[in-house]
């Protein structure tokens, strides 16, 4: 089945305890592709300048990521920077650079339009319901989003929010956006705003995912030794879920269920290097071996 | 089985945004003693003051918890006083009162020494030594202990840690005990110190067990709608843990998975209401439902 994400492609420049990258290949929408692309073919659109070196995405192409949906445009490409705290939980945003990013005005290939899933990374709400206008009848829609619209264009975060199944956010954000403290009265709030399945995704701590009958299933994060570099790890978490469920072709709550072990599983290997190193070149070995690692770590005999 | 714990008992006055109590039971021995008398026979070692009301204790003396071990001194019960922040995951020490509990000189009754579980509430390491020592031959001691005596008592701490077999302490003490802030790392260093399993409470992210072959277990925090009180929730997870492993009477990697939910499932009991009130009257169907709840939560297919 057919994946279409559509977010930023930037580069980054990234300082953790452990070590710094400059100009690193990152954004949202190749983080996730760089996760999808393991499972299931990747539709990518996105903008990068005219300063974007193309072979930066040539790992993308030769897992059959379609990336006719990346335009280049006259300027620079969007470039982040940020350095993270000694526990790697907090970072402080050095510098923000748009530049092509800020007229970013998303156009859907024609090819890419009977795309079945659809994964609206986090840009603003507006866009991302251009972007599902222009899609002809997806089988299943997911939508992150950030405090920055939750602030500030809550209303078309809620027309947008009306039409998607699955809602990917932060704790914090869930909290926000339900104007609630306790995550499963924030959980019932948001179910009525449109999607049927929320993930709450908690960091270290792993995700939570609330069915909208309101049962439960978590996922764990990973407890790894090594960690250089937590960035991306949420939108890696979205491929590895998106992928696995366009993959499988179930929609099924156990599908589901997979699906948020596979997102963790992509996740804990994304921070063990900068940028999308890690997850260049794992081998299928790799992948499953971790996915039933998460499984030995949670699986105990029925009372 | 039988299993021994030794700790305090307190009367708290406790503040949340969702009440309050004054003088209410608590003490880590009788949170302890409260989930572990659902699943085995529970020997009690404390001390109180002769203010303090045994009635309180009548619903353990009806779950056949032994409380000769309780001991009765002139003077006050030890009271300890706090005050919940907003989001319940900090609070503010309004006062402690050790009164008789300064000069605690834990006294085995005969009857206990043959006891085959112990679980060493959080007391000062000698003390937790000297118990210890009037143990015969337990088949499994677990200790919990805080940054106070990390800080103040390494020495007499490491030289029990020697001894005993399951650590439970929370992420901030494993850090520091560890020296490490890495929790993967600092439970290598942990084991070495002695303990085979570690326990990390992690509070409202749940639990993680950490096997001396660095094999991992996790345990989530049940998602509550309502939690009016979390004091106590650590030592009612002990005392579901080690409740648990006296019943089975088995202390197999798969025992001790299953006695990480039953912790995990009291402790969910013990926050929903002020002091121990929750943990009085509980059914067996209502233990085996929240049980099967954590089951639900977190069972997937293997890859």
């Amino acid at each position: 089945m057919s994946l279409l994400v559509v977010g930023s492609l930037a580069l980054d420049t990234v300082k953790t305890p452990f070590g710094e990258v400059e100009d690193a290949l990152g954004g949202a929408a190749v983080y996730f592709a760089a996760a999808a692309s393991y499972f299931s073919l990747v539709n990518l659109v996105g903008v990068v300048g005219d300063d974007f070196d193309d072979g930066l995405l040539q790992f993308l192409k030769q897992r059959n990521t379609d990336l006719r949906g990346v335009e280049k445009r006259n300027g620079k490409t969007f470039r982040w920077g940020g350095v993270y705290h000694s526990d790697l939980n907090s970072r402080d945003t050095t510098f923000t650079h748009l530049n092509v990013f800020e007229s970013f005005q998303p156009k859907i290939p024609d090819e890419y339009r009977d795309s079945e899933y659809l994964f609206l990374a986090n840009i603003g709400p507006e866009l991302q319901l251009d972007v599902f206008n222009q899609i002809d009848k997806p089988k299943l829609v997911a939508l992150d989003t950030m405090n920055y619209w939750i602030d500030g264009s809550l209303n078309a975060l809620q027309e947008v929010l009306a039409k998607v199944d699955v809602l990917i956010i932060n704790d914090s954000e869930a909290k926000q956006l339900a104007g609630e403290s306790n995550l499963v009265t924030g959980a019932r709030k948001i179910h009525q705003m449109g999607p049927k399945v929320l993930i709450i995704k908690k960091g270290e701590h792993g995700a939570l995912m609330v069915f909208e009958d309101m049962s439960f299933f978590h996922a764990p994060a990973y407890p790894l030794e090594v960690i250089n570099d937590p960035t991306g790890a949420g939108d890696t978490f979205a491929g590895g879920f998106m992928g696995y469920l366009a993959s499988s072709g179930s929609i099924s709550n156990d599908s589901f269920k997979r699906a948020l072990i596979y997102g963790s599983t992509m996740a804990s290997f994304c921070v063990e290097q900068f940028s999308v190193q890690r997850l260049v070149d794992l081998s299928e070995t790799e992948i499953r071996d971790r996915f039933n690692a998460f499984w030995s770590m949670t699986q105990f005999e029925r009372a």
